[in-house]
């Protein structure tokens, strides 16, 4: 007899994808620089802190991965997110006391970086008739800001940015991540808010060279990329915090599928989103409630962000205290 | 009986193609503003020079556009090109005397840009102890270069830049930059190296809400975008001196396919790259040459594009003398 799992499909089946998802993934680059990074950060912030307190780590996903349509890659996949969400959540988690893994994808925001214009460096800038660079008076706070907030949270040891582009490398990197934070139990969180490509093509069953645009349409058909929330939950880290996102354009089925992936994937909180209204109201959606999070519209510049963390903060210190698996 | 082109296809088809594309495409964002600032750049570019010449305009397209798969866009397709050559084209053409249009992909190289880093407030500046900001020491050159030249030749009126994300408002600024380029005649020169998409999903017979991962492989029928450089060259900018690239992984059907796309398209040149030595080497493909060009390994920093401009420039030149339709 098969013993299925929570997704209702045999455990060995998973495990089967699992593999073969791995083992046809282009190997990862510069992993022993990921790890031996990914060991000297733990390591630092798991030392006590003063008032004999373990200092907690989470790691943010951000961004959205790529799926790769050929080898030599012209042609891909994306899932579109700015990573405005996973940028603005870590500079709340390091306010909060956290040390932040921040893995991001490469061109999405970047923490403390949510104010700049989309091209920094020309529009905040101006040259002199000194023939010497100056900040903009209009862009002076934000530039300061990103700057100085940025390099002062690298430099102290509590963020830690790792930077990915398709779903290969971000799955690898989420289990060197995850197996590397084990040694922390309770301690550790998972903030998943990358945008996940749900399908992929098997790189060995993919174009070697660009596909040609002969006459006619293009069919493409893609594999689904295995579940590996519950791996993350079963075997990866079984004892960390994890909160997974859910993002829809139709608010009838958002938290119906919120409630799905928190059975389906284990997880301790699913955020649900709506896509027009995400970054006023999101929906914090437990095992036994459905908590509703708003910015503050009358202090100006309040972000969704800033009572979101609050109430993750506060749940996961209930956790801490008295681990539910 | 049908009148067939270039293409081997009837002209009317090609005509019912173009026109379901445009009419499916969702209507450009500020299509006034750009119109607007399209007119005053032509105009005061197209006033002669000292010694009586009229001032050339080259458009440069580049990077790559994107195909949406929903309509309220959470994944889409995306053709991978960092920009590179179109910025550094436009900088060489600048410094020939040309006024350029840069019609590129937000978010990929700008001109004068090229030799900072990926992320470069966040790793060319620094703070201070007096808590002013300060560029850093390494990337002081690079700093200077790109704010004051690029502000330069957007200040003197000879870099007009309109960014575009999807091939739906890519075509469409094409096309309006096309028909206002008309009255310059052989003056004109488009320099088309941004990657665009193959194939679409048309509008409207797209999801409207976010496509479901329900269980089991996704199929997907996309059809070929309709072949606008034709109508480019005979209808929105007959008399403009046309430049398309080809961009291959497998150099065995390279030239082949340059030589194809020349006739096919009616381009006066075609720029054959090889995805693997296309920033030290391309070919050049007229109806009558094949001229390789190289960058000079001898000069540090040295790059393709300063003898491929070089190129272009004095065949336009030939060209404005005696256009040859």
């Amino acid at each position: 007899m098969d013993i299925t799992n929570e997704l209702g499909v045999p455990q060995e089946t998973l495990d089967a994808e699992i593999k073969s998802f791995f083992e046809s993934a282009p190997p990862l680059k510069n992993s022993d620089d990921i790890g031996e990074k990914l060991k000297k950060f733990i390591e630092r912030n798991s030392l006590s802190l003063g008032n004999g307190e373990t200092r907690r780590v989470v790691c943010v996903t951000s961004g959205g991965t790529t799926v790769p349509l050929e080898q030599r890659c012209v042609r891909y996949i994306d899932n579109f997110s700015s990573g405005h969400r996973g940028a603005t959540s870590t500079e709340y988690f390091i306010k909060a006391g956290y040390a932040v893994i921040f893995l991001y994808r490469r061109g999405s925001y970047q923490p403390y970086c949510r104010s700049l214009p989309e091209d920094p460096l020309l529009e905040c800038f101006e040259y002199t008739d000194e023939s010497s660079i100056r900040v903009r008076e209009s862009h002076s706070e934000a530039v300061k800001k990103a700057i100085s907030e940025h390099h002062a949270a690298v430099a102290e040891g509590f963020l830690l940015k790792l930077p990915f582009t398709t779903i290969f490398e971000y799955l690898q990197m989420l289990q060197m991540v995850a197996t590397s934070l084990r040694s922390l139990g309770a301690h550790a969180m998972f903030y998943l808010a990358a945008a996940v490509s749900d399908f992929y093509v098997p790189w060995k069953s993919m174009a070697e060279h660009k596909i040609q645009s002969a006459s006619g349409p293009l069919d493409m058909r893609l594999v689904q990329v295995p579940k590996m929330l519950l791996v993350l939950r079963k075997d990866w880290a079984p004892m960390a915090f994890c909160i997974s996102f859910k993002l829809e354009t139709d608010i009838k089925i958002l938290l119906e599928k919120a409630d799905m992936a928190l059975k389906k994937y284990k997880m301790h909180m699913v955020v649900a989103n709506e896509l027009l209204t995400r970054k006023d109201e999101v929906v914090v959606v437990t095992s036994n409630e459905k908590i509703s999070v708003r910015r503050d519209k009358t202090q100006v510049g309040d972000v969704v962000e800033n009572p979101l963390i609050r109430v993750i903060v506060e749940r996961h210190s209930a956790y801490v205290e008295k681990p539910d698996i």
